[in-house]
């Protein structure tokens, strides 16, 4: 089969039907400066290789903080390019004694990968309160199902870092002592609904920020 | 731990991934005033809880009519904070006699919750057209699942109201006369594909204003 | 057209695809002596209209507790016809001065219906720990986003009684004090992912039953 | 590079990832054997090229009755390569003055495409009742959207074919005619839920082998 | 029942609750003037009879080429009817000695339906390379799932025409000689990615119009 | 308010609705002795905290191979606790000069973490055939959108270690090569459906075990 036969009409043949079919959708850049929708971003035009690409998780997040901890996202708000593709990370940096506090992901369940020294996580589920608990090392792995309360803290002798991935670009992070102390919920409505003590509650009010 | 020194820094660990978040989507309350996406609206923003608060099915609708029945959506078009939530409302209120006319969501299963009264109920199968039937008090719920015909009547002495949640936040509602009688639909093209008698669909396109 | 030639060939023309059909999914009323799957339980054969009929929430829950709330659901586990179906059901009693505490569904956002009395209720969105809450009066509907922590309580001098339908079949449902306090989660754990005081960890878990 | 050496080294690498992955679903054919479950049924062991054929739309239906017209599903109950896959057909034979009477698929939408004749198709829309209707003719498309009551008859001087894709594996198929008066619901119901008339609800039972 | 006191009343009922339900979302014909989101394009306004059909499929595709193919879309891009119901199509004109190359559709399964000649088709899964192939005569269906690559040839005397139906709006389609050779992947990592000899690399290349 | 009081009270008030909901689904680990759904594997019974910690990821893969690389995978049928949770991982050791060849993964979108070394990446679009390619160093991320051609190869000058994240339990991994030459696909199709020589198809084939 000469090439040169073969060119203009294998080209003509493949060029006709992309063209026809150039809204095809094969991935959704969000347009951040679009209105979000309940399934994600509008696409954004003038898409490049950048785009499906995050630099943000290469640096240690800053863990000189009481809690020891930084959680750095790469979820659609600071990765477009996850947009509409089911999946977002984070990268977590605990130091010695640091805590990733108590919380939830409302949209998503995580999948948290150790890749420097040892963390201890555990989750809660709900139809038990059955705890489940590891100590994980270096290349371990470990699944936080989408919705319950889950926490991780540095068990070892030395900094820990880990790769988080979501099942959702936008998974969302509810601090469960964030929402309770750090806004203007009143104490006494706090109380009623925790049965925490005054006193505990306007203590934590008063180191998260919170009022009322 | 003295609070004096947990507050500076432990707000500002929680401060500063929060504010990286800023685009977390825990809700999505529509802004009606755009187009309508297959997903949903997209997102309002500048949203109070007034949004995820609905008012209008506390009153009961008119039943002054003939079917003595109204019907008061709380749909996403009445009630937008259900916007990609998966979920909607309605009151349904029925005097005696009244009735819901047979009809189908096309885009929810339908829940309904008698809360005076008393309700018969029913839906019809595809795969075999069989009549499921139950005749409802207070406090009985009944499913009805997605797209199949199905109808509420009156079946006491008294008025009767019934809650109704859907499993959409969009679920569409076709009455079945509505759709074959009150339109511009030609009467012969009714019969055809209904084997209704000429004289009964001219009757019913008559009384509920259709032409052709 | 004589009916008596219509007939024959019309049910033979329809008879044929529909016991050719037979097998068409209008529903999939769970069989719970199966496993469970990930997309609801396997479908019971022999199906009858009580199956889409429950009447567990007709009575009222016992409130004579110190919280002085119940929760009755109406879930797959006990209202198997909703399986498959995206919706499901729960009623709320709650007494004066009673409660629902903070707590999540990690699996469908939920909407409320007041039918008696007035609740105070509240949810607390994760991207800004901002509060919306609401005093809802008979006839009121409010809606809280799937995973969210909200709470309810009696905020009035009878008796509230609620409706409450979930996007889910199987929503579940986290108790934030119970999920921390009524399991055994060593309390070091417990006060190093919650900030909270020993002394207060050790009271809430002695008063759910925990240990540790 | 030398192809002896290429080989073994090669196929090990290729090979053990593969046995690793031996539980990977590109596909799920349906065991009808098995109980359905809400994303439909467990796969088969034991699959061959064959189950992913289907002749049965080869063979023009047999309309040799009053309304000259047949359907002819490839629905997962009779074509079980399509489990799990989102798609199904079936093959629409009418002869000249054949009708498919009005109907909905509860659980797909519907994609016609003639292939011989001319057929008059319509569906109604729920939110206003507007008809959309077309004449189509061989190579012509037309979409019906989930849910919503549609017909299609033949309005040549030929007999018509058509192919029909649903967008689901078990679309349904619900006959209004067939659901109203083919089984055991009262004609006093019957007529309560859709304003007929008792005469023709009876007429139609009676034509249609309903009771009651 | 009088008809003259029927008809305001029952209007009054019905049109009332219509008007309220006008944002009712029964389909979302594309707006392809917006951008796309992750769940298709928002909807148009002013819709008619003729955004559900399409005429396009009806001429047979140009296969005067050397490959003796062609590919006809009636994708979203085309066909903006479809977007958001899950389903699309395409028309195959496959002459003697024709072939559709090897090639997958990344976010659809694929039905096919032969309407002319014998078509042979194939299909490769991932989780053991077994090929599954078949020779398809006039009427029969064969099904492909997602994301797997495969291929259809003209295996007959005569030309071939198929209908292919897509379990979503748009398939995509991802021709693998195209991917590979057609665009600016320098041959070097081509050879590396795939261990085709650098002269197929450069060959095809060429015929394909790829640089690099 | 005295914990001896609020003791039994509480808890038979929590006790009661837990025991009730004693089918809540947290989770669904999957039972791999049970035939997979088109939506996962039906749950275990059984679940302990192990079943959410996977430790196979924690040793390099075997690179001492021609390719140089290895992929280790942590899907459902390695880690059945990512069953329904929409998530799953694997390693990636590539060492100097080492390629994971040109693929798809025709169920789920990818998310690459570079954990050592330096890897070269790309993908390539159905709509444009346009190539998006970077250089990622450590701690950078980038992600590949479902089912498209994707490749990765060490550009550096040590081992380079990447971490995979998916957006799906069971991804899926289709190699080109091993699809079109590791399996009896006849020579002769796979030169007619890819265009390739015959000496190339043989040669490969014969690298790569296929026969035919």
């Amino acid at each position: 089969m000469a090439n040169a036969m073969l060119l203009p009409v294998l080209i003509s043949f493949l060029v006709l039907p992309f063209s026809a079919m150039a809204l095809t959708q094969d991935f959704c850049v969000a347009d951040l400066s679009c209105s979000d929708t309940p399934a994600g971003y509008p696409c954004k035009t003038g898409v490049g290789a950048g785009d499906f690409y995050y630099h943000g998780l290469a640096a240690a997040g800053n863990t000189s903080n009481l809690i020891k901890a930084a959680v750095t996202p790469a979820f659609v708000g600071q990765f477009p390019g996850v947009n509409g593709l089911g999946i977002s990370a984070a990268r977590l940096d605990i130091a010695v004694g640091g805590v990733v506090p108590m919380h939830t992901h409302p949209a998503a369940s995580e999948l948290l990968f150790v890749t420097e020294g040892t963390i201890l996580a555990g989750f809660i589920s709900s139809s038990s309160n059955t705890v489940y608990t590891k100590t994980l090392y270096k290349g371990d792995i470990m699944v936080f199902p989408q919705g319950l309360l889950h926490y991780q803290y540095n068990g070892g002798s030395s900094a820990a870092v880990a790769l988080v991935a979501f099942s959702g670009p936008n998974p969302g992070l509810q601090i469960t002592d964030y929402a309770l102390f750090a806004n203007n919920l009143p104490s006494a409505v706090v109380e009623k609904v925790t049965f925490l003590d005054d006193a505990q509650v306007k203590k934590l009010k008063s180191v998260l920020g919170g009022s009322g």
